[in-house]
């Protein structure tokens, strides 16, 4: 079995067996196959790509090239695409938690337009992101939640390939996609996994076909590897919420399980929640719903939330939001806002220095944006459409009224577009 | 513009400028742009085509990236893309030298199943494949014709990527032959240039229609690059002549040029010959395969070779032709042979010794193949195929009987299948 053999194979559309996507993974792993072969393998994957089979192996091969965990207990993960504005697992982290599902969740730093959830977390004082294995443990025995940074060396495999697609444009493929989360999910050892694919202009899948691909192949992987796995199909036309940067995202976290918030972001925190803890406890839909529904109205989610934050050194309280610049940004138009380009925006916050250009990229986390208008919002001229907070100087008033298009009728606009399983 | 950029666009089916072309010709010359975006770019090349002007474009980047020439005389060259037993240009050289045609030709060693036209000239003792600039020039000016080594830095950029697309499962795209090919010759400082386009089993080209593209694309490169260029597609479903391996082949060319030697290598001989002149002195077709009968008939083209042999220091009288071991090989069946696998013929004379299957391997100028009958000879039981000749001890009688059809009925076989001009 030769690397061109492989290539050779996957360029005329066929497909490939478990022991060549074995023999690619661990040959690259293990610095055998150059970077120009597997570059050449990649682009032929994104243009010809892969059935079911082949991106189920792909994904073992890549969960079994690293370290990998197995829990003595059941546990529940959730995973999102990546939006902007996205701060529900700060929400439902804690509410699963207080109902007895355990989770156990590590997660990468956010190298996108804004933080990832570690960033949140860390924009909290004091707040710990890395525990040893025993803590870790430890911690979710006592309290059912645990987040903290990926340490281990999991699906080393990914790590790579993911580098080398970042630079060979090779990153937009439905296969590639799915096997580089779906192959973390497995090593970190879910039992139990709610995917959220996210659709629309601030998200990776611009469109509900291809994001409903994504879903059903994830999901597909998924219960190929034992885990119960199933997907929701949320609408990323505009940011989640209102709030965009990480301590604005605490905040507004907060809101919610206090009862409050914006309704878009409860609203897909609780449909969340209901299918972790339905999935968890092999309950059906309806009253795990009742039961999320219960812990947010008793504050029980917000006091898991606190006992969380505290057992991991995060003190709520020292959190400073004092940015040296706020820039407001008005209309200039009257009707329906029917558009915002998320992704612009993702990249306003970004600039703010609420997100990452590249890995060493110190943030900000002060830096962000508060929507006061979003989808569907009818504004007269000089209403107030956001506020940009920021520690720069650095005026993207105008960039950011160019995201927003105005007409003059209201739009169909869902939050939840789909449930796969 | 950077790379990443290019490579998406042509993942995405566009096409690219100019001055992207030009940005990656040159970044990757450069050690800029590393292997694997090269090799990405490539399989989406492969994979999603170039258009005419895109190939174009390539081939003047490529042609541009090393040393050119540039002759103060007009020349004609002829390049075939490489078939079995292929020693056509031992003869149309000095055929169209002696004809007043000056041919200037830079050819690079075989690495393939056969010698190259180069190992062939070396199989004759104390020919020089290497000659300085000016002994060059001045043996074009004095008989018409110099055949050499390829020394200097000609289309850097086609060594560096023809190496990458070895290894990437690239090479069989049409636009990277096209322009491999054609760079080679544009930046040779070719004026008038003949392709010989093979096809069948012993050819790159299995089949006609892929044939007839690249030759209608090289033909339209070399017209848009001011080269006066045509193609003729031939037949390579069985070995030209009935000589393969480098003495062997010399011998053969020496017949053909003697007015012996077997019909299809004449016949092949005496067209692109034909164009050749036709191309060089603007002169009809007809008149020009007058002229080219003509010099084979009265020995001038023979008298011509025996002087640009001299005058590169080759004694063909000093050819020692004493291969150690001898295997004949039988039929074993009655009736018409109407396929060989040509390609398998090929390897079978690259073990013997007559090829090299890495660069750094010597040929045995002596091993080689003389066939005693081909496609519609009839054959009885037991007749002779075939000798193998070789100074290794190794037994090639099966696998040759194996690249053997015999059936009851004879085929249509064709050797020039098209002239593209």
């Amino acid at each position: 079995m030769t690397m061109y053999d492989i290539i050779e194979k996957k360029k005329n559309k066929l497909s490939l067996t478990k022991e060549e996507i074995i023999f690619f993974i661990n040959g690259y792993v293990n610095n055998e196959i150059p970077d120009y072969q597997a570059a050449s393998l990649l682009m032929a994957i994104v243009l010809n790509g892969m059935n079911e089979e082949e991106v189920t192996n792909l994904t073992l091969a890549m969960a079994d090239s690293g370290d990998k965990i197995t829990y003595h207990f059941n546990t529940v993960d959730k995973h999102s695409t990546g939006g902007v504005g996205d701060k529900t697992t700060l929400i439902v982290a804690p509410i699963v938690a207080s109902l007895d599902c355990k989770v156990a969740k590590m997660s990468g730093k956010g190298l996108g337009f804004t933080g990832g959830t570690i960033d949140k977390l860390e924009a909290i004082p004091g707040f710990k992101v890395q525990l040893t294995e025993e803590e870790f443990i430890k911690q979710i025995n006592d309290i059912n939640v645990a987040l903290i940074s990926q340490t281990k060396n999991i699906a080393k495999a990914d790590k790579k390939i993911y580098a080398l697609r970042d630079v060979t444009a090779t990153v937009d493929s439905i296969p590639l996609i799915a096997s580089s989360i779906m192959s973390k999910k497995i090593a970190s050892g879910a039992s139990n996994l709610v995917l959220d694919v996210k659709v629309g202009t601030g998200a990776f899948m611009k469109n509900i076909v291809d994001a409903q691909k994504l879903a059903n192949l994830m999901v597909k992987i998924g219960q190929n590897a034992h885990i119960n796995t199933l997907a929701i199909l949320s609408n990323m036309n505009q940011p989640l919420g209102n709030n965009i940067g990480n301590i604005l995202e605490v905040q507004e976290a907060i809101a919610v399980l206090e009862g409050h918030g914006p309704s878009d972001l409860k609203e897909l925190s609780i449909e969340l929640a209901t299918q972790m803890v339905s999935l968890y406890k092999n309950i059906n839909y309806d009253l795990a719903k009742q039961q999320v529904i219960a812990v947010l109205d008793n504050q029980k989610a917000l006091n898991k939330f606190y006992q969380f934050i505290n057992s991991q050194g995060g003190k709520i309280k020292e959190i400073c939001f004092k940015p040296k610049y706020e820039y407001k940004v008005y209309t200039k138009q009257e009707g329906y806002i029917t558009q915002m380009d998320t992704e612009e925006i993702g990249k306003i916050a970004s600039l703010l220095g609420a997100g990452r250009m590249t890995k060493d990229d110190v943030i900000d986390y002060e830096a962000g944006i508060v929507l006061n208008k979003k989808i569907n919002d009818y504004v007269k001229e000089n209403d107030l459409l956001a506020t940009l907070y920021t520690n720069k100087e650095i005026d993207l008033i105008e960039n950011y009224l160019k995201t927003i298009t105005i007409t003059n009728q209201p739009i169909e606009n869902n939050l939840i577009l789909g449930v796969v399983k």
